[in-house]
Protein backbone atom coordinates (compact mmCIF):
# COMPACT_ATOMS: atom_id res chain seq x y z
CA UNK A 1 0.00 0.00 0.00
CA UNK A 2 1.55 3.41 -0.99
CA UNK A 3 1.19 6.38 0.70
CA UNK A 4 -0.50 9.31 -1.04
CA UNK A 5 -1.14 12.83 -0.33
CA UNK A 6 -2.12 14.36 3.03
CA UNK A 7 -5.73 15.03 3.20
CA UNK A 8 -6.53 16.26 6.69
CA UNK A 9 -4.48 17.31 9.55
CA UNK A 10 -6.17 17.35 13.35
CA UNK A 11 -4.79 18.24 16.51
CA UNK A 12 -3.16 15.11 17.32
CA UNK A 13 -3.16 13.01 14.01
CA UNK A 14 -2.60 13.59 10.06
CA UNK A 15 -4.73 11.09 7.50
CA UNK A 16 -3.13 10.24 3.81
CA UNK A 17 -4.48 9.43 1.42
CA UNK A 18 -3.35 5.61 -0.40
CA UNK A 19 -3.41 3.90 -3.71
CA UNK A 20 -6.48 2.39 -2.33
CA UNK A 21 -9.34 4.52 -2.62
CA UNK A 22 -11.04 2.65 0.28
CA UNK A 23 -8.34 2.89 2.35
CA UNK A 24 -6.51 5.74 4.05
CA UNK A 25 -2.79 6.15 7.07
CA UNK A 26 -3.63 7.53 10.20
CA UNK A 27 -0.29 8.93 11.06
CA UNK A 28 -0.01 9.98 15.00
CA UNK A 29 1.67 13.12 16.25
CA UNK A 30 3.00 13.88 18.91
CA UNK A 31 1.27 17.18 19.60
CA UNK A 32 -1.09 17.49 22.22
CA UNK A 33 -3.73 19.81 22.83
CA UNK A 34 -6.67 20.96 24.98
CA UNK A 35 -9.71 23.39 25.74
CA UNK A 36 -10.38 23.61 22.32
CA UNK A 37 -6.89 24.02 20.91
CA UNK A 38 -6.61 26.89 23.22
CA UNK A 39 -3.21 24.93 25.29
CA UNK A 40 -1.19 23.32 22.61
CA UNK A 41 2.38 21.23 23.72
CA UNK A 42 3.98 18.17 23.09
CA UNK A 43 4.05 14.99 24.77
CA UNK A 44 7.30 13.01 24.14
CA UNK A 45 6.36 9.85 22.35
CA UNK A 46 2.33 9.88 22.28
CA UNK A 47 1.89 9.48 19.08
CA UNK A 48 3.59 5.97 18.72
CA UNK A 49 1.93 5.03 22.43
CA UNK A 50 -1.39 5.89 21.44
CA UNK A 51 -1.08 4.39 17.97
CA UNK A 52 -0.20 0.97 19.25
CA UNK A 53 -2.61 0.82 21.77
CA UNK A 54 -5.71 1.99 19.89
CA UNK A 55 -4.89 -0.89 17.30
CA UNK A 56 -4.22 -3.36 20.52
CA UNK A 57 -7.40 -2.28 21.99
CA UNK A 58 -9.44 -2.12 18.88
CA UNK A 59 -8.40 -5.86 17.97
CA UNK A 60 -10.04 -6.54 21.65
CA UNK A 61 -12.98 -4.78 20.53
CA UNK A 62 -13.19 -6.62 17.05
CA UNK A 63 -13.03 -10.08 19.03
CA UNK A 64 -16.00 -9.20 21.28
CA UNK A 65 -18.56 -8.42 18.10
CA UNK A 66 -17.54 -4.42 17.65
CA UNK A 67 -16.57 -3.51 14.22
CA UNK A 68 -13.76 -1.19 14.39
CA UNK A 69 -12.00 0.69 11.75
CA UNK A 70 -8.44 -0.69 11.86
CA UNK A 71 -6.75 -2.40 8.76
CA UNK A 72 -3.53 -2.84 9.72
CA UNK A 73 -0.54 -0.94 11.53
CA UNK A 74 2.13 0.07 9.61
CA UNK A 75 4.88 1.18 12.20
CA UNK A 76 5.22 2.81 15.40
CA UNK A 77 3.26 5.77 14.67
CA UNK A 78 1.17 5.04 11.71
CA UNK A 79 -2.12 3.06 10.82
CA UNK A 80 -3.88 1.86 7.32
CA UNK A 81 -7.78 2.00 8.54
CA UNK A 82 -11.26 1.69 6.21
CA UNK A 83 -12.34 5.17 4.87
CA UNK A 84 -14.97 6.60 6.84
CA UNK A 85 -17.06 9.63 6.77
CA UNK A 86 -17.37 10.68 10.54
CA UNK A 87 -20.19 10.76 11.94
CA UNK A 88 -20.52 14.44 13.75
CA UNK A 89 -21.21 13.26 16.89
CA UNK A 90 -18.49 12.67 19.89
CA UNK A 91 -19.72 9.72 21.44
CA UNK A 92 -18.65 10.13 25.48
CA UNK A 93 -19.27 7.04 28.35
CA UNK A 94 -19.07 7.87 31.60
CA UNK A 95 -18.77 5.37 34.51
CA UNK A 96 -17.78 8.38 37.23
CA UNK A 97 -18.36 12.03 37.41
CA UNK A 98 -15.76 13.85 36.19
CA UNK A 99 -14.38 17.24 33.84
CA UNK A 100 -17.23 18.80 31.87
CA UNK A 101 -19.67 16.58 33.73
CA UNK A 102 -18.32 17.49 37.10
CA UNK A 103 -18.75 21.38 36.23
CA UNK A 104 -21.93 21.21 33.92
CA UNK A 105 -23.77 19.51 37.41
CA UNK A 106 -21.51 21.13 39.84
CA UNK A 107 -20.44 17.39 41.14
CA UNK A 108 -17.25 16.88 42.61
CA UNK A 109 -15.10 14.76 40.96
CA UNK A 110 -14.79 10.99 41.26
CA UNK A 111 -18.46 11.28 42.36
CA UNK A 112 -20.34 7.82 41.58
CA UNK A 113 -23.37 7.65 39.32
CA UNK A 114 -26.83 5.53 39.61
CA UNK A 115 -25.80 4.19 36.04
CA UNK A 116 -23.50 4.77 33.50
CA UNK A 117 -23.82 7.62 30.74
CA UNK A 118 -24.10 8.30 26.99
CA UNK A 119 -23.61 12.05 25.82
CA UNK A 120 -23.14 13.39 22.50
CA UNK A 121 -21.18 16.02 21.72
CA UNK A 122 -21.89 17.94 17.97
CA UNK A 123 -18.31 17.94 16.38
CA UNK A 124 -18.20 21.56 15.50
CA UNK A 125 -14.99 23.27 16.81
CA UNK A 126 -16.54 27.08 16.43
CA UNK A 127 -19.43 25.95 18.64
CA UNK A 128 -16.86 24.13 21.09
CA UNK A 129 -18.78 20.85 20.38
CA UNK A 130 -21.98 21.46 22.15
CA UNK A 131 -23.53 19.02 24.10
CA UNK A 132 -26.85 17.71 22.41
CA UNK A 133 -29.26 14.94 22.92
CA UNK A 134 -30.76 12.77 20.43
CA UNK A 135 -33.68 14.60 19.04
CA UNK A 136 -31.14 16.79 18.42
CA UNK A 137 -29.29 14.88 16.74
CA UNK A 138 -31.77 13.78 14.39
CA UNK A 139 -33.29 17.38 14.16
CA UNK A 140 -30.22 18.80 12.49
CA UNK A 141 -29.33 15.57 10.14
CA UNK A 142 -26.59 14.93 12.13
CA UNK A 143 -28.04 11.14 12.57
CA UNK A 144 -30.92 8.89 11.97
CA UNK A 145 -32.83 7.18 15.03
CA UNK A 146 -30.85 3.77 13.59
CA UNK A 147 -27.56 5.21 13.52
CA UNK A 148 -28.04 6.28 17.22
CA UNK A 149 -29.78 3.33 18.50
CA UNK A 150 -26.53 1.43 16.70
CA UNK A 151 -23.56 3.75 17.87
CA UNK A 152 -25.25 3.71 21.49
CA UNK A 153 -25.44 -0.13 21.79
CA UNK A 154 -21.69 0.24 20.14
CA UNK A 155 -20.30 2.22 22.90
CA UNK A 156 -22.08 0.82 26.07
CA UNK A 157 -20.67 -2.84 24.42
CA UNK A 158 -17.29 -0.95 23.97
CA UNK A 159 -17.19 0.09 27.81
CA UNK A 160 -18.67 -3.33 29.09
CA UNK A 161 -15.45 -4.55 27.32
CA UNK A 162 -12.73 -1.41 28.32
CA UNK A 163 -13.99 -1.20 31.68
CA UNK A 164 -13.62 -4.69 32.54
CA UNK A 165 -10.08 -5.07 30.60
CA UNK A 166 -8.36 -2.09 32.22
CA UNK A 167 -9.88 -3.42 35.79
CA UNK A 168 -7.64 -6.00 34.97
CA UNK A 169 -4.65 -4.35 34.82
CA UNK A 170 -5.24 -2.20 37.75
CA UNK A 171 -6.83 0.92 36.05
CA UNK A 172 -10.52 2.23 36.43
CA UNK A 173 -12.03 3.40 33.14
CA UNK A 174 -13.51 7.17 34.23
CA UNK A 175 -15.34 7.62 31.25
CA UNK A 176 -13.75 8.53 27.50
CA UNK A 177 -14.93 9.45 23.99
CA UNK A 178 -15.39 7.56 20.74
CA UNK A 179 -15.61 8.38 17.27
CA UNK A 180 -17.77 6.47 14.90
CA UNK A 181 -17.68 6.79 11.15
CA UNK A 182 -19.51 5.26 7.67
CA UNK A 183 -18.00 3.11 5.19
CA UNK A 184 -18.01 3.03 2.02
CA UNK A 185 -21.16 0.48 2.12
CA UNK A 186 -22.70 2.79 4.70
CA UNK A 187 -21.47 0.35 7.37
CA UNK A 188 -20.85 1.80 10.87
CA UNK A 189 -17.44 1.01 12.75
CA UNK A 190 -15.94 2.86 15.79
CA UNK A 191 -13.08 5.03 14.15
CA UNK A 192 -10.55 7.70 15.46
CA UNK A 193 -8.66 6.25 18.53
CA UNK A 194 -9.01 4.74 22.40
CA UNK A 195 -5.81 6.12 24.16
CA UNK A 196 -4.89 8.65 27.30
CA UNK A 197 -5.59 11.23 24.95
CA UNK A 198 -9.33 9.71 24.78
CA UNK A 199 -10.26 8.15 28.11
CA UNK A 200 -9.74 9.21 31.76
CA UNK A 201 -7.72 6.18 33.63
CA UNK A 202 -7.28 6.64 37.07
CA UNK A 203 -5.04 4.14 39.26
CA UNK A 204 -7.36 1.88 41.22
CA UNK A 205 -5.22 1.59 44.46
CA UNK A 206 -3.66 5.20 44.09
CA UNK A 207 -6.40 7.40 41.70
CA UNK A 208 -3.57 8.87 40.24
CA UNK A 209 -4.49 10.17 36.89
CA UNK A 210 -2.89 8.09 34.21
CA UNK A 211 -4.27 10.42 31.14
CA UNK A 212 -4.18 13.79 29.13
CA UNK A 213 -5.59 15.54 32.28
CA UNK A 214 -1.84 15.34 33.57
CA UNK A 215 -1.40 17.69 30.59
CA UNK A 216 -4.35 19.82 30.59
CA UNK A 217 -3.93 20.62 34.31
CA UNK A 218 -0.16 20.82 34.29
CA UNK A 219 0.13 17.52 37.29
CA UNK A 220 3.58 17.23 35.87
CA UNK A 221 4.52 13.68 33.58
CA UNK A 222 2.51 13.41 31.29
CA UNK A 223 4.47 11.48 29.19
CA UNK A 224 5.16 8.93 32.24
CA UNK A 225 1.78 8.46 32.55
CA UNK A 226 1.26 7.18 28.76
CA UNK A 227 4.32 5.13 29.61
CA UNK A 228 2.73 3.76 32.20
CA UNK A 229 -0.86 2.43 31.10
CA UNK A 230 1.38 1.69 27.54
CA UNK A 231 3.45 -0.52 30.00
CA UNK A 232 0.84 -2.50 31.86
CA UNK A 233 -1.07 -3.36 28.72
CA UNK A 234 2.18 -5.62 28.17
CA UNK A 235 4.46 -3.56 25.85
CA UNK A 236 7.99 -3.08 26.53
CA UNK A 237 8.93 0.54 27.75
CA UNK B 1 -60.57 27.11 50.95
CA UNK B 2 -58.44 29.22 53.43
CA UNK B 3 -55.02 31.09 51.50
CA UNK B 4 -52.22 30.32 54.74
CA UNK B 5 -48.52 31.50 54.97
CA UNK B 6 -46.46 31.72 51.38
CA UNK B 7 -44.15 28.75 51.11
CA UNK B 8 -42.60 30.19 48.09
CA UNK B 9 -41.86 33.22 45.45
CA UNK B 10 -40.04 32.62 42.55
CA UNK B 11 -39.82 34.81 39.54
CA UNK B 12 -43.45 35.04 38.45
CA UNK B 13 -45.39 33.58 40.55
CA UNK B 14 -45.90 32.83 44.31
CA UNK B 15 -47.19 30.32 46.21
CA UNK B 16 -49.12 29.49 49.29
CA UNK B 17 -50.20 26.95 51.58
CA UNK B 18 -54.11 25.77 51.96
CA UNK B 19 -55.74 24.72 55.07
CA UNK B 20 -55.73 21.88 52.67
CA UNK B 21 -52.36 20.14 53.03
CA UNK B 22 -52.60 18.52 49.30
CA UNK B 23 -53.45 21.95 47.65
CA UNK B 24 -51.44 25.39 47.46
CA UNK B 25 -52.61 28.76 45.65
CA UNK B 26 -50.46 30.12 42.82
CA UNK B 27 -50.63 33.99 42.73
CA UNK B 28 -49.12 34.88 39.62
CA UNK B 29 -47.36 38.23 39.72
CA UNK B 30 -46.75 41.07 36.53
CA UNK B 31 -42.96 40.87 37.21
CA UNK B 32 -40.80 39.42 34.43
CA UNK B 33 -36.72 38.07 34.46
CA UNK B 34 -34.92 36.88 31.43
CA UNK B 35 -31.10 35.28 31.06
CA UNK B 36 -31.74 33.39 34.74
CA UNK B 37 -33.29 36.53 36.78
CA UNK B 38 -30.31 39.24 35.08
CA UNK B 39 -32.94 41.33 33.35
CA UNK B 40 -35.78 42.15 35.27
CA UNK B 41 -38.68 43.58 34.71
CA UNK B 42 -42.81 44.13 34.79
CA UNK B 43 -45.18 43.42 32.09
CA UNK B 44 -48.80 45.29 33.08
CA UNK B 45 -51.36 42.71 33.09
CA UNK B 46 -49.34 39.51 32.41
CA UNK B 47 -50.13 38.04 35.67
CA UNK B 48 -53.99 37.60 35.00
CA UNK B 49 -53.53 37.01 31.43
CA UNK B 50 -50.94 34.22 32.31
CA UNK B 51 -52.96 32.39 35.19
CA UNK B 52 -56.35 32.66 33.09
CA UNK B 53 -54.48 31.61 29.97
CA UNK B 54 -52.96 28.31 32.24
CA UNK B 55 -55.77 27.23 33.31
CA UNK B 56 -57.88 27.52 30.33
CA UNK B 57 -55.34 25.22 27.96
CA UNK B 58 -54.54 23.02 30.97
CA UNK B 59 -58.22 22.10 30.33
CA UNK B 60 -57.90 21.78 27.22
CA UNK B 61 -54.82 19.22 28.13
CA UNK B 62 -57.02 17.01 30.50
CA UNK B 63 -59.96 16.26 28.42
CA UNK B 64 -57.10 14.77 25.82
CA UNK B 65 -55.77 12.89 28.57
CA UNK B 66 -52.90 14.99 30.56
CA UNK B 67 -53.15 14.84 33.62
CA UNK B 68 -52.33 18.44 35.27
CA UNK B 69 -52.04 19.75 38.67
CA UNK B 70 -55.03 22.05 37.98
CA UNK B 71 -57.58 22.31 40.56
CA UNK B 72 -59.83 25.50 40.19
CA UNK B 73 -59.22 29.06 39.60
CA UNK B 74 -59.96 31.39 42.72
CA UNK B 75 -59.88 34.86 40.57
CA UNK B 76 -57.62 36.86 37.99
CA UNK B 77 -54.76 36.11 39.52
CA UNK B 78 -54.74 33.02 41.72
CA UNK B 79 -55.30 29.11 41.68
CA UNK B 80 -55.73 26.42 43.58
CA UNK B 81 -53.39 23.60 42.39
CA UNK B 82 -52.49 20.16 43.68
CA UNK B 83 -49.36 20.40 46.11
CA UNK B 84 -46.39 18.73 44.27
CA UNK B 85 -43.05 17.83 44.27
CA UNK B 86 -41.65 19.14 41.02
CA UNK B 87 -39.16 16.79 38.72
CA UNK B 88 -36.31 19.14 38.41
CA UNK B 89 -35.94 19.27 34.74
CA UNK B 90 -37.44 21.53 32.45
CA UNK B 91 -38.84 19.95 29.49
CA UNK B 92 -38.32 22.00 26.21
CA UNK B 93 -39.93 20.72 22.84
CA UNK B 94 -39.17 22.46 20.03
CA UNK B 95 -40.97 22.76 16.35
CA UNK B 96 -38.24 25.17 14.92
CA UNK B 97 -35.06 26.51 15.46
CA UNK B 98 -34.89 29.23 17.91
CA UNK B 99 -33.54 31.05 21.10
CA UNK B 100 -30.60 28.46 23.07
CA UNK B 101 -31.10 25.66 20.28
CA UNK B 102 -30.04 28.16 17.40
CA UNK B 103 -27.11 29.68 19.80
CA UNK B 104 -26.00 26.41 20.67
CA UNK B 105 -26.02 24.90 17.24
CA UNK B 106 -25.20 27.93 15.18
CA UNK B 107 -28.43 27.51 13.30
CA UNK B 108 -31.06 30.36 12.35
CA UNK B 109 -33.85 31.51 14.30
CA UNK B 110 -36.89 30.02 12.35
CA UNK B 111 -35.26 27.31 10.75
CA UNK B 112 -36.85 24.04 10.06
CA UNK B 113 -36.07 21.04 11.83
CA UNK B 114 -36.41 17.31 10.64
CA UNK B 115 -37.87 16.43 13.70
CA UNK B 116 -39.48 18.15 16.71
CA UNK B 117 -36.94 17.90 19.63
CA UNK B 118 -37.50 17.51 23.76
CA UNK B 119 -34.85 18.34 25.94
CA UNK B 120 -34.26 18.26 29.65
CA UNK B 121 -32.73 21.10 31.55
CA UNK B 122 -31.66 20.62 34.93
CA UNK B 123 -33.30 22.95 37.22
CA UNK B 124 -30.83 24.81 39.05
CA UNK B 125 -30.04 28.95 38.95
CA UNK B 126 -26.76 28.44 39.70
CA UNK B 127 -25.90 25.98 37.35
CA UNK B 128 -27.95 27.93 35.08
CA UNK B 129 -30.03 25.41 34.36
CA UNK B 130 -27.93 23.58 31.88
CA UNK B 131 -28.79 20.83 29.30
CA UNK B 132 -28.72 17.09 29.75
CA UNK B 133 -29.62 13.91 28.77
CA UNK B 134 -31.94 11.47 30.25
CA UNK B 135 -28.53 9.03 30.94
CA UNK B 136 -27.76 12.34 33.01
CA UNK B 137 -30.43 12.54 34.83
CA UNK B 138 -31.24 9.37 35.71
CA UNK B 139 -27.01 9.30 36.87
CA UNK B 140 -28.09 11.77 39.45
CA UNK B 141 -31.20 10.99 40.19
CA UNK B 142 -33.01 13.71 38.94
CA UNK B 143 -35.87 10.92 37.84
CA UNK B 144 -36.31 7.58 36.56
CA UNK B 145 -36.34 5.86 33.39
CA UNK B 146 -39.94 5.20 34.09
CA UNK B 147 -40.45 8.93 35.04
CA UNK B 148 -38.40 10.08 32.00
CA UNK B 149 -40.62 7.60 29.78
CA UNK B 150 -43.97 9.37 31.07
CA UNK B 151 -42.73 12.85 30.70
CA UNK B 152 -41.63 12.89 27.27
CA UNK B 153 -45.16 10.90 26.43
CA UNK B 154 -46.84 13.41 28.09
CA UNK B 155 -45.05 16.33 26.53
CA UNK B 156 -44.83 15.25 22.98
CA UNK B 157 -48.50 14.32 23.45
CA UNK B 158 -49.46 18.49 24.66
CA UNK B 159 -46.96 19.49 21.44
CA UNK B 160 -49.41 17.45 19.32
CA UNK B 161 -52.28 19.23 21.28
CA UNK B 162 -51.09 22.80 21.59
CA UNK B 163 -49.66 22.89 17.92
CA UNK B 164 -52.79 22.46 16.18
CA UNK B 165 -54.83 24.50 19.29
CA UNK B 166 -52.51 27.53 18.77
CA UNK B 167 -52.94 26.74 14.81
CA UNK B 168 -56.31 27.31 14.86
CA UNK B 169 -56.13 30.64 16.14
CA UNK B 170 -53.36 31.98 13.37
CA UNK B 171 -50.37 31.34 16.17
CA UNK B 172 -47.11 29.06 15.31
CA UNK B 173 -46.11 27.12 18.49
CA UNK B 174 -42.56 27.98 18.04
CA UNK B 175 -41.15 25.94 21.30
CA UNK B 176 -42.08 25.67 25.04
CA UNK B 177 -40.86 24.80 28.42
CA UNK B 178 -42.89 22.32 30.25
CA UNK B 179 -42.46 21.52 34.19
CA UNK B 180 -43.73 18.14 35.93
CA UNK B 181 -44.94 17.44 39.26
CA UNK B 182 -45.05 14.42 41.65
CA UNK B 183 -48.72 14.29 43.80
CA UNK B 184 -48.47 12.94 47.45
CA UNK B 185 -50.07 9.46 45.47
CA UNK B 186 -46.49 9.35 43.22
CA UNK B 187 -48.60 10.63 40.10
CA UNK B 188 -46.75 12.59 37.62
CA UNK B 189 -48.94 15.57 36.83
CA UNK B 190 -48.56 18.66 34.18
CA UNK B 191 -47.23 21.32 36.74
CA UNK B 192 -46.25 25.27 36.26
CA UNK B 193 -47.80 27.34 33.76
CA UNK B 194 -48.16 27.13 29.60
CA UNK B 195 -48.12 30.96 28.60
CA UNK B 196 -46.33 33.52 26.37
CA UNK B 197 -43.78 33.75 29.74
CA UNK B 198 -42.85 29.67 28.75
CA UNK B 199 -43.97 28.90 24.91
CA UNK B 200 -42.86 31.13 21.86
CA UNK B 201 -45.54 31.89 19.87
CA UNK B 202 -45.30 33.57 16.23
CA UNK B 203 -48.06 34.65 14.36
CA UNK B 204 -48.21 32.72 11.16
CA UNK B 205 -48.80 35.48 8.92
CA UNK B 206 -46.51 38.37 9.75
CA UNK B 207 -44.19 36.19 12.00
CA UNK B 208 -44.56 38.88 14.47
CA UNK B 209 -43.15 37.31 18.05
CA UNK B 210 -46.20 37.02 20.43
CA UNK B 211 -44.45 35.82 23.60
CA UNK B 212 -41.46 37.20 26.24
CA UNK B 213 -39.23 37.56 23.23
CA UNK B 214 -40.56 40.70 22.89
CA UNK B 215 -39.33 41.54 27.08
CA UNK B 216 -36.51 39.91 26.30
CA UNK B 217 -34.95 41.32 23.36
CA UNK B 218 -36.54 45.01 23.71
CA UNK B 219 -38.94 44.35 20.77
CA UNK B 220 -41.76 47.09 22.47
CA UNK B 221 -45.13 46.14 23.58
CA UNK B 222 -44.95 43.08 25.31
CA UNK B 223 -48.24 44.19 27.00
CA UNK B 224 -49.77 44.14 23.66
CA UNK B 225 -48.17 40.79 22.68
CA UNK B 226 -49.89 39.12 25.78
CA UNK B 227 -52.93 40.55 25.32
CA UNK B 228 -53.18 39.53 21.75
CA UNK B 229 -52.79 35.93 22.30
CA UNK B 230 -55.26 36.14 25.28
CA UNK B 231 -57.64 37.98 23.10
CA UNK B 232 -57.26 35.00 20.28
CA UNK B 233 -57.92 32.87 22.70
CA UNK B 234 -61.41 34.52 23.34
CA UNK B 235 -60.88 36.36 26.32
CA UNK B 236 -62.25 39.67 25.76
CA UNK B 237 -59.47 42.89 26.14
Amino acid sequence: MEQKDMIYEGKAKKVFNTDNPEIVIVDYKDDATAFNGLKKGTIAGKGAINNRMTNYLMKVLEEQGVPTHLVKEIDDRRTAVKKVDIVPLEVIIRNRAAGSFSKRLGIPEGSDLKCSTLEFSYKDDDLGDPLINSYMAKAIGAATQEEIDLISQYAFKVNDVLKEFFAGIGIELIDFKLEFGKTADGTIVLADEISPDTCRFWDMKTGEKLDKDRFRRDLGDPEGAYKEVFARLGFGA
